[in-house]
């Protein structure tokens, strides 16, 4: 398959301003080809026009032509075969097994998001009849579910890129709903992004969907990813990046004449919280399942545990020369790009350097520069330390975390009360220890969007109860989760028929149901 | 009953600022007694410190007992008996009848939100059972619902000084969440606000709630209300009134270092479509509906009908005329206070300067300024002069419409289409009409909140279906509603619990589910 590094205007490919980048392998540093173009202001205008245009059409469908197309993009990326997955290594570093999970995982969350629609009942459907002799006034029939917002902006992730880009969960469930999706392929890995935009495009034409449903555009965020999400056509975006990037987008969304909603996920520090009896009793479980989960995908996961708290003591210290064997023995590993790997260096010099912080363990292997590595740091501070250094709480995106001992749970729990918001918080304990943890999961809940016990934060099932989500930073609107079935009430609003006549409502709001929803019926679910 | 004209810090009361400030009776501009203490800063800072405590314990109450407390709130407001509708009637100029009924609704309100909470399936408690033996990773057990976001502020309207303001829907349905409020009394119907306030003081104490979770300041929107929404304990913020004032508690909310959700509802013409063969048969009841809804209140509900589209001909003619003869015989009437009638003038001096508009009837009786008064008006424009002339599309808040007339159904969908956001669509027609009208529903659903067949906007029914949101400017997050139950859903946000102990989990999420909730279990619901 040979890359033409174009745009994704619906069918059309186009070549943008004149300008192409090439990206960068970060296995070798060496540039792939080939060039891909760069979006001008009116690709972003001609991209959001014709996704206007589509809304028209494709809101309407039905949850199962929806669900078809859903389900011809997952058998269109499958026929990609290996070229997916070697594009994928190449641009991103990625090992091959992760990269085949990974999109075993994007093709299983647009089946979730086909059966979801084709089910119907996210529509949340309420039917409430009318009382025409109620005394003083009648009551009116009214009905409402939840429709499209209308045209979406998804911004691909580096570090997932295909369950978090083209073609990955904020796509996924806003096609579910009924939106159509101009996608801003992320710099790192274009060629990954234009095969899964090439898929999308055979899934649009073999379903007949209208061309504008999909787009795809290349180009800088501070430029191309500001202007759509600007451009008044615009309804909503997804994005999943770094603090600055998502809080750019938050603002420039905030500030338009209408504002619209941005779900962006930032960063988060994943807090785990290790108990005394736990500590005790299963130290080196812990230490082998902490260094998997801060390891794991070089720490480029926004669920790494970043932080770890435990209280002064024997328990801790053997607890923490476990994790010391385990991370002195841990590989240095290629990470996304030259960029994150940078900012993760950056990150570390700027821990070592905190008074009162020092390294606990590094790898012993040094990490390679021309193979873009990453190499698992461990530090340790006091609790007093870190609660005086704010840069000690900085997200350090990559294989790193920081093991903070407090004097008493006590103390713990206020440092707990002091973080900013996160995706998770997890804590370690035996039944004994939980019984005494409700004060500190109390704080938590305040804290974090999912709460693990025993278990670690990386690893995010796909489910109806998943919560993918948290209070800011972590992301911009902890109402909401990026994964699992209710990522999809991030699009759409309510809307409510009041006296309207059969032929003119929603099917799922039609007293014969011909899309068989479940319906709230006068208070009571059919 | 004596007023106090104090502030409510919790179960304190204190004297702000040491300003004070008399309201006016709109019914003859004098001043009333007592005055009125403005808050200081510190009084906002004392409001939401108290709020952040009280949350703790709050929001651990069981939905039964918040029931208990909403309908000890009802309670109390009855127990008020004349004192309430008889002060509402000096500081709003509104009817008694109405107050009453305003009250009923308020009343009913709390206990609609009694009932949703004593039911709890509002939480929408999901659970997903571990699968330990899954391959090639065991699938953890995850359990997610709804849990209140925190201290929530609000505002107190002018227009509906009982539903819509200290105890109102915003109240009602954040208190019912588990989130303690403040309310920022608005600064027309103080008294009012005070005798409120001092009702839920008492349901508070007889329900051995936290005194924080009830707290009332007065003072100026541009600076207390400003100063709560900025406050870094404040979660989230509701508001009713002009578009101005709730854009600028937007642009504070979402500029703050970690932004909240303001729900602000606006502004809305709510545009009336008189489709032909519904214009030819009835437009004496038609004009008779509308005049009715135009002047309800003196034209002071956000869902008042400010804009009516019908196509020239003889009957848009016979409609017109016979919408004169009613407009003509309607009565002015006192206006909520003294700005709001100030706007009012304002607004009708600029529509009456518009070149191509003229007025089609006003009432026959001259408004007295010394009673406030508004006077029904009616003004008429073609389309052309509609779709040039932007200040026409500017809501008039009063008892003033605007008939506008088209060349062609087409005509009229091209002015639909260029609307800006509505809380309220309305379409009168005929069967024949409305098969013909397929193409109008599909543009207002994309600018309306709510559609309505053959009836009028006024009269917002509070059930489960009802929507009463809308597009920018009608509301700044068209996802939610401020009526009916689903404005339970604005204080929210979804927590997950993974691999959790029954006995650290909420009730609604354990097993044994011992509040019997509605629990969606392995993807059935129970």
């Amino acid at each position: 398959m040979t890359l033409h590094g174009k745009l994704f205007i619906g069918s059309t490919l186009a070549t943008g301003n004149g300008d192409t980048t090439r990206p960068t392998s970060p296995l070798d540093n060496r540039l792939l080809e080939p060039g891909f173009h760069q979006a001008a202001e009116t690709d972003v205008d001609a991209a959001m026009s014709l996704a206007e245009e589509a809304f028209t059409a494709y809101r309407r469908t039905s949850g199962e032509q929806r669900a078809g197309f859903l389900e011809a993009m997952s058998n269109e990326i499958m026929e990609l075969g290996d070229a997916l997955i070697d594009r994928g290594h190449l641009e991103t570093g990625l090992p091959k097994p992760r990269l085949v999970g990974e999109r075993g995982r994007t093709c299983g969350q647009l089946k979730m998001f086909a059966d979801l629609v084709r089910d119907g009942s996210w529509t949340d459907a309420r039917i409430d009849t009318a009382l025409p002799d109620r005394e003083p006034l009648p009551k009116p029939d009214l009905r409402r579910m939840l429709s499209p917002l209308g045209p979406v902006v998804v911004f691909g992730a580096s570090n997932f890129p295909l369950a978090f880009s083209v073609a990955g969960g904020d796509t996924a469930s806003a096609l579910a709903v009924g939106c159509p999706v101009v996608v801003k392929a992320h710099s790192a890995h274009p060629g990954t992004a234009e095969l899964v935009a090439t898929a999308i495009g055979k899934a649009v034409a073999g379903c007949g969907m209208p061309p504008g449903v999909f787009s795809m555009l290349h180009g800088r965020g501070s430029v191309v990813g500001i202007a759509l999400v600007k451009h008044p056509l615009t309804c909503a975006a997804g994005f999943t990046g770094s603090r600055e990037g998502g809080r750019a987008l938050f603002d420039a969304a905030v500030a338009r004449p209408v504002p619209i909603p941005v779900f962006a996920e930032m960063s988060s520090l994943n807090p785990v919280f290790l108990l005394p009896e736990a500590l005790q009793r299963r130290s080196e479980a812990i230490a082998e399942g902490l260094t998997e989960s801060f390891t794991l995908g070089v720490g480029q996961f926004c669920t790494k545990p970043g932080l770890v708290f435990g209280v002064s003591g024997d328990a801790l210290t053997r607890f923490q020369e476990q994790l010391c064997a385990r991370v002195t023995a841990a590989a240095p590993a290629t990470m996304l790009h030259a960029g994150i790997c940078a900012t993760f260096h950056e990150g570390l010099s700027h821990a070592r350097q905190v008074s009162g912080a020092s390294v606990l363990a590094e790898s012993s292997q040094a990490a390679d520069p021309g193979q873009t590595h990453g190499e698992p740091v461990v530090m340790q501070t006091d609790a007093e330390t870190f609660l005086s250094q704010p840069q000690l709480a900085k997200e350090v995106f990559g294989p790193f975390t920081l093991v903070v001992a407090g004097q008493s749970i006590e103390e713990l729990e206020k440092v707990a009360a002091g973080l900013e918001g996160q995706l998770t918080a997890t804590l370690h304990g035996t039944e004994a220890d939980l019984a005494e943890a409700g004060g500190l999961v109390r704080i938590l809940e305040r804290k974090a969007g999912r709460l693990i016990v025993n278990g670690f934060p990386t690893g995010v099932e796909v489910c109806p109860s998943m919560n993918h989500g948290g209070p800011y930073p972590a992301t911009t609107d902890a109402r909401f989760t990026s994964v699992g079935t209710a990522a999809i009430q991030r699009w759409a609003r309510p809307i409510c028929y009041q006296d309207f006549p059969a032929e003119l409502l929603p099917a799922e709001l039609q007293d014969s149901n011909p899309r068989g929803v479940r319906q709230l019926r006068d208070g009571v679910v059919s």
